[in-house]
């Protein structure tokens, strides 16, 4: 089969490599049906480390089953599946509490024996626990925001849920990537009453305001920070989405956040400690988030898909075949796509 | 009357200075019945910068009101009240919020203008607002306790609260000294299943044990958070207490947070930065925490002081006259005192 290869900075390949198979008896083998390339892959794109063998990239898909281990018991062949980007159990302590990206025998695809899954096929670890199977098979014209629900969308919500947006509240979004644009959609179903969305690039703040963002904020670090204040009566928002993972999106974070407000973090970290620990101390803010618990919010989620009350698959504004997606990483490192998705 | 003014490192002295008076139509006089030094006094107590007039300094009180100004319209003269360590109108967005500590038009005592309360008398801005009368006067035996409401204890609470103690989980408390021991006794009242009390002293760990901590650690740094770890199955506690205020102690509240665990932080940050950015963010911990409101608790706290369910008045091990205040002073920071009330 062909599958997605991270050799080092901006080299990637598609390559044959040998069938993906079964190798646990809790395992599935899904046919992928559509999967995407992610901000979170442009690190290692960018990164000068060089992979001699190669690294199995792609955590988000969706497919159809096309064989289960003897152990599997809730998914079976046929199935169209939504896979999470994180495998998890589904029955310990952390999935039981919604939070599947800690669970005590899960991981995440596209790391050590796990392969990725910007490829034809991949192995699902702990089938039962990871994959959501949607029952009949789903309309074509929905593909593209059901495999958000595989990370991105989820993701968005993350940080939506750790900002506490709610109904009435201020929010604003960091970033205009397709995590952030996500965390739009998010705040706005969650019902915030002011979304202000931080991005300089008009394709994305363009998007953004189909998604619900009433104010754009198209400078950075203190100039955006006071736009912001001015924007919300010079008391900042309830509820940042921080969706860039820099120290300086951080910095930007506490200083918009109102007094007794929460930072939601989803973007990966690059950055060793949390800037601003003062100011954030004296007004009470709250900062959290991490890795997308998205397992756990397909429920959630999935009918606002179903019935088209949000449609997160407008993030995509590229389609290319497998063997594209080299011009695929280039696109999106290049910004010339915001999101780009995969018809395997 | 007698005040106390701090002038520099290691020197606090008790002066005669002119008679507290109203100034502001909002305003209230309180004869003070008891105050206390802090562990936050200590911060400036140990800076070299002098202060010439010396400041007046002391933040907790409570105390008999003596006059009110002619806006006053809630609190009467001859009530007995509990003053929190910050005032505030009580009604703008943020004390309707109960986080009174962000009022827009508050402050706090011994800052600036606003005297402080180790004194004979104290000038209270906001009076209807600020302070907390008890009807009818406090039993004599409870004063210690009810003087712990207008910091100490509400403060210990907050750490709780934003660590999101709750029936039986897993807590931790970082640093034994007064607040950290009322987090002992706040988790316990929470709920908490388990209250490890990280501290060395074993006059503070004697008295966390009969607060309700149900294990000691004694070390520090890595090893203090093995030995939480082994005493948590491997895990971690769900909520961490800080009430130290160092990045070390930060350091150890991320090592030793549970995923999906929060961290409540109330010692006054001395660190630019919330380290270990990234071990919190891929356990999705949250990290919060700031002046406490106590005004806001006392509602809730007051009913346990009254009717003898909590006794956090026994974190005073110490009593003493105002003249004595140097002392108290001296006490605390070589540790041979916990924490110091001072009977006007």
């Amino acid at each position: 089969m062909r599958a997605t290869l991270m050799f080092g900075a901006k080299d990637v390949q598609v390559h044959a490599v040998p069938d993906a198979t079964i190798t646990q008896p809790t395992d599935a083998l899904v046919r992928v049906v559509r999967s995407c390339i992610c901000g979170s892959d442009l690190w290692p794109y960018r990164e000068p480390e060089r992979r001699a063998q190669g690294q199995r990239i792609g955590h988000a898909a969706i497919g159809i089953v096309e064989a289960v281990g003897r152990d599997v018991e809730r998914i079976r062949a046929g199935d169209f599946v939504i896979m999470p980007f994180a495998f998890s159990d589904g029955h310990c302590e952390f999935c039981d509490e919604g939070l599947h990206t800690a669970c005590r025998h899960g991981g995440f695809f596209g790391v050590g024996e796990v392969a990725g899954a910007q490829a034809e096929a991949v192995r699902v670890p702990l089938a039962d626990g990871t994959l959501y199977p949607l029952p009949g098979g789903p309309d074509p014209a929905l593909l593209a925001s059901l495999l958000t629900l595989s990370d991105v969308m989820g993701t968005g919500h993350h940080a939506a849920r750790v900002a506490r947006v709610a109904p009435g509240k201020r929010a604003a979004v960091i970033g205009g990537g397709a995590v952030g644009l996500c965390g739009v959609l998010a705040a706005r179903r969650l019902g915030a009453e002011q979304i202000i969305l931080i991005d300089r690039h008009p394709d994305r703040t363009a998007l953004g305001r189909a998604f619900g963002a009433t104010d754009v904020v198209t400078s950075r670090g203190d100039e955006a920070a006071a736009e912001v204040m001015a924007l919300t009566g010079g008391s900042g928002v309830h509820s940042v989405l921080e969706c860039v993972g820099t120290g300086d999106a951080m910095r930007t974070s506490v200083e918009i956040a109102r007094p007794g407000g929460a930072i939601g973090r989803v973007g990966v970290p690059h950055y060793d400690a949390i800037p601003e620990s003062g100011p954030a101390f004296y007004k009470n803010v709250t900062v959290g988030g991490g890795p997308a618990p998205v397992r756990a919010y397909i429920d959630e989620l999935l009918p606002d898909v179903l019935e088209g009350r949000i449609e997160p698959g407008r993030v995509f504004d590229r389609v290319i075949g497998l063997d594209e997606v080299p011009e695929g990483y280039r696109a999106m490192d290049e910004r010339r796509a915001i999101k780009v998705m995969i018809d395997v």
